[in-house]
């Protein structure tokens, strides 16, 4: 039945819900943005009876985006974008507190996560929330269901490579709002949120000392240049690769070392792959590293370093020897690969620190509301988030923090917008 | 007759050639960038006979991309977009030298600048280069001569403004590409040139230490970024006043302290303003300020800090206590401004470092070869430099400072184009 | 019986032996500089049959220390100077793998604390280590086992001054290594390593985003330093309190606000003692906090937040809210204390990292050489680390990591050594 | 006759008072403690008829520390350390306004400059004020006048090796305070001080863009780990040569790059030397620099670089680019050598801030007075500046910044010195 409610939760453990209580409760507390958004929402309920599906890391922070989509009347079924990330607990107090349908259990198989993503497919969606896309692909697999989209949401850089590469077929049926390319996301979200938890996951995973260490950094987006910068910020010497010559030469101009990777990979003490493609380490890259030498990656997909040839190049099976870290050894040389190549900072840490998230799921909920109220006027196309929520989440941000600014005088306004501006006799 | 000569060059000594050449040669020794540009269009002449016009300031890393155009073939004419910068040797040696037509003397008054801009509009440039605009908006109420205007290049945001507010209008008669927002200058020019040369021109004006003084930045587009990173890195304590609550945020994730302009007024030591508006200071700012203060703008036109309201509030007339340092007392307070309230890093420094301005004009040069070649197909709108125009210039850029990047291997190539991107189940 | 074995190892479970050694070996591997002193430790035994009593921190990187000395011929008891920092399955494997006697058990009370100093004091130790002098202080006041005391090592500033005033009373018994003042020890052990593991315990406890917030460091000696430069480097705004002129004027002029803890306590999003005194938050600073404010401690001792004066001020129990975070409901504000007030780096994360504990330990291990060597030769008295242990120390660790330096050539080393340096003429 | 007023002043130009005048005040605008210092000095005429000799640079900052003498009732004689750093307007207002004696020339040659300090030796000095040493050899050679130096101080690290290698041999006649290793000197004129104008220097030198450069920093004292702050702060990537195993360690620590000065030779694109030895740079190293590097120098003397073996590798005599540019052209690679290779932040800036010289120059007053209130008690030996005298001069300073700092409460300060700190049950 196209619009039924998926056929009921599947979560590891109903009986969690209280430590998820009070972890979504922590994580609220640390999101006034998308909580006042929660009370305005929940006063006009704009969202009454739509059905929104949701692929997205199952987390605390999640959790409140539910809690105010839910408080604008929309009916919630989510599912887990990374089963690694998954929180049971949280997952149970969705289900017991908020009447959201869940369909994520923590470390579940491929077999599992592919069943979840198909069940809020089927289930008809009128609104699709996604993170890395797969949601969103399945509905265009799947049959009639997606004539309902009014629209969705994606907020992965690879997400929207699958989805813009769909619309360059004339094959996108709906119009995606690029969250992760609005103006707060790679402001917050990836140059802070992933800097500061990439880092966080590596040193819970190795307890190692950052300063002094040589770090690579494959990939200079806004989330590498947020590694960078920290990394930078606790100590390290810090190479970027980089195949953008823009980007590269902006690395250098930060004042950051610069240069290929099978070079970068003989000096490198700590390695770090962002680049959202394939194979930024392989076998030529480990042939070259140092002894001890650790590798994360803190992208979307497990594919940024080649463990088909990491496995290849090993001895021996590898070792765990530290929760999280696994030794391979290379003949006298061992690598430390951490969390199985899965991206870090959720695999090792916590993801994004929930006040990252929270500007992140404002975003969210304000594009929710925008294609409830306007999907149907929207091109089938990826499109940017329009500026007003922007500006809109960056101004309730200011006030949560408590800072103040000034706005334009009158005159200032004016001059602005004069034709002119400035030619006054005394500019020169 | 349209496309003659202006009336030859009104220049302050063409005794001061030898010196002008040195300075000139220094400025080519770090301008790569722009010198292999200049001996590609040197063996192709693509400019050749075409007049092109340009208001810059008169200084020797624009002689190089005089330079560079002559060489391919155009002639030119310069006049000086600001007569404070103009270098009296400078031009000397391009009238004697190269061939150009100057007409710029450092420190003309407002008439002869007048008088320089006319002469210049009156020769019926075919392109136009412009710092500020006013060399365009005279082309704009010059006559006929506006009919020959292939394009045309402008590299300040205040130009910019203004020319945008004139095609809003539909009154823009040639296509100008907006050189300043290429992505180049941004993060180039706007970031690290104006960043250092504007703690440049404060240190020499005032010899103050910058570690330990409170520093406040109006405005965070940017030039404000880089002012502010590059006074952090110099041990100042930062204060940023920004308007839009997006750069206000971005400010204080930074670890800048962000807050109106009336509170920092009462804790800065030095205030620099680059809003790109008016009055950024005035009355209320002055009244507030800690004995000492040291007043510089940044920005393009002199009217960031308001003078009237200055002079208004002093009981004397201000004391030269250094050179383009100007102490007004108001009363027991001191306050200091540098170079008149003019744009400080060209009035008390040299300006951009060459370095900068020569990957700012090979964008320039390379959009000079791209208006003549393809003007006439473009839409009389302010349009973006082409994205290929700065990825070739940051590739030379690299390859100057000899640094070597990676490329896209096949099969990275391939994953990024596959609609299924890194779906594989390895990737789960 | 002075000299006799002490009555056993009391520890949690000898089970956890295995998972002890797998945490010591990668520690180990982490600790080169030690390995390199351990093996020629080894080789010499110039610690045959010495008696070594130690209270430290039961951690992975202690056991390397142990291991070193038995290495060299050493008899070893340890006990906890925390009781909550203790790794039982590294006390099981030093047990079971190393013959060390160990006396510790996490989480035990004061009471088995105090027996297990007093049972290392009454083994009669020949040479002490110790963090916090309360092992010291026992053998002071514990008869006749004190003769035999050949000299110890201290390395927390708080037990340097313990010892420093019993010294000033002539009542210290032997000679005392201040190892904590060591030129190493202040450049990476406080410096880098509490600068790192502070942050990286509150990150853990509070999941907090550090950019943009406001962190508040009281105290700016060599920790506090660490913390403030690693805060800023994660993208905080930086208070520092202090009350020594000199070290305020420093952190002033290392771009930090400066202000005092009252003025702070409003401004502050996160606090962090680091004083080495008493109450640097209480009452009156607990009344001026935003809602939501953090406060850890990351002083050797639990006392630098009052607790007494915070639990005054609350309304109500405070309620945990996240493993290790208390939260004190104000009346209507809620301040989150953070491991309840005891160090934060221990509590909340794991302490050093290894590599700065390897040079710490490599210190300790050649100051009980030393002490073994020349103990009968040093006055009773605390007493810096000998200048060359510092500089073996360095040395051994730059060959370490793969840094090569240049050493003078006979020519400079000559010019140095001349009375009249540098007095040619060429030098005017 | 000894005691003697010095034959008269020679200075280049009496004329030149008036913009001496005005220099002189703008820096004692800058220099608030010195002020308060002379404020008291006035008051009370402590040093009422001492004969001072000076030779330190003659610039407006230390006019304000010969005025500050002069108010104390001092006669004071001063000459220039260094030649070239002498402002002859300073030289003039001292003499005309003042009625000091001043022996200084700007550019004056080695024989001007030994007669000026032989003069200043042979009025018979009570105090001497030296930087470099020269001033106080001079004395020790110059017969009976030394036996009425009641006691001297020294700001070099070089003329303190001078004076130390002296006392080694018991030949050191009176006592000297080593201003140059207060604890102000080092955090704020080597540290803050060097570090930025230093940079200053190269810029107004050269025009570079600092970021995206790599500068080799040779010499990890103070001033090197200044002028490395200020470079990273200034967006260079920057390497560290040392030859001491701590400092390089220290280096690497902070994220630095540490290698031998032979490979950095390959890397850099600006060399700084600081080591306070001889021949830093030789000819093995411009064997490998890059076309176009630049060399200067920040150490006290011109030998630092190795100008024989610059001159010896060059086919050619140097070419002046720029003012205080030599460039030498190594048969195809240009090397530029700024300011011939004397020290860059006076050569090619005006040497530090007056707020930095302000503190260093207030430590020199305070020491005037306590070597004529006790220098007689004193030992003949270089002795450190009392740690009250470094309290009092950053006391003044806060003062000065407006910046309040807390003190110890009763209860704390009786913590500190209660012998068993921190000892209660709650500790643990």
């Amino acid at each position: 039945m196209p619009g039924g409610a998926p056929a009921g939760s599947s979560i590891a453990d109903a009986g969690l819900a209280e430590a998820g209580r009070a972890r979504i409760e922590w994580a609220d507390a640390q999101m006034p943005v998308l909580r006042s958004i929660r009370e305005r929402l929940g006063a006009h309920r704009p969202l009454d009876g739509i059905r929104v599906a949701a692929c997205l890391h199952v987390t605390a922070e999640t959790a409140n985006l539910v809690r105010a989509l839910i408080a604008g009347g929309a009916q919630v079924a989510l599912c887990a974008s990374n089963p690694l990330s998954t929180q049971d607990d949280t997952a149970a107090s969705l289900v017991a507190d908020h009447g959201a349908e869940i369909h994520a259990v923590r470390g579940e198989g491929p077999q599992a996560y592919e069943g979840h993503v198909q069940a809020l497919a089927a289930w008809a969606p009128q609104v699709a929330l996604d993170d890395g896309a797969d949601l969103l692909l399945a509905l265009h697999e799947g049959g009639p269901a997606i004539e309902g989209v009014l629209g969705a949401t994606e907020e992965t850089t690879i997400g929207l490579v699958r989805l813009r590469t769909l619309a360059a077929r004339q094959a996108l049926a709906f119009p995606v709002l690029a969250v992760n390319e609005s103006r707060t996301e790679r402001a917050f979200n990836d140059r802070f949120g992933t800097g500061q938890s990439t880092l966080d996951g590596i040193l819970r995973a190795t307890h190692l000392l950052l300063a002094g260490r040589t770090l690579v950094v494959l990939g200079y987006g806004y989330t590498g240049q947020g590694v960078a910068l920290r990394a930078r910020g606790a100590g390290s010497s810090v190479i970027v690769c980089e195949i953008d010559p823009l980007r590269a030469l902006q690395a250098r101009m930060e004042g950051f070392q610069v240069m290929p990777a099978l070079e970068a990979a003989e000096r490198g003490d700590v390695f770090i792959t962002v680049t959202g493609s394939r194979d930024a380490l392989g076998a030529e890259h480990f042939a070259r590293m140092k002894d001890g030498a650790v590798l994360a990656n803190a992208g979307h997909f497990d594919i940024e370093i080649n463990l088909d040839e990491l496995r290849g190049a090993a001895v021996d099976e590898p070792r765990e020897v530290r929760p999280l870290v696994d030794q391979y050894d290379l003949g006298g040389r061992q690598l430390n690969l951490l969390a199985q190549g899965r991206v870090v900072n959720l695999a090792a840490a916590e993801g994004h620190p929930a006040e990252v998230m929270d500007m992140s799921f404002a975003t969210q909920a304000l594009c929710v509301e925008e294609i409830v109220r306007h999907g149907e006027e929207l091109p089938a196309r990826v499109l940017a988030v329009p500026d007003e929520i922007d500006r809109e989440v960056a101004r309730l941000k200011l006030e949560a923090l408590g800072v103040r600014i000034d706005s334009l005088s009158p005159a200032q306004a004016e001059y602005l917008d004069r034709w002119d501006g400035g030619a006054s006799e005394s500019s020169r």
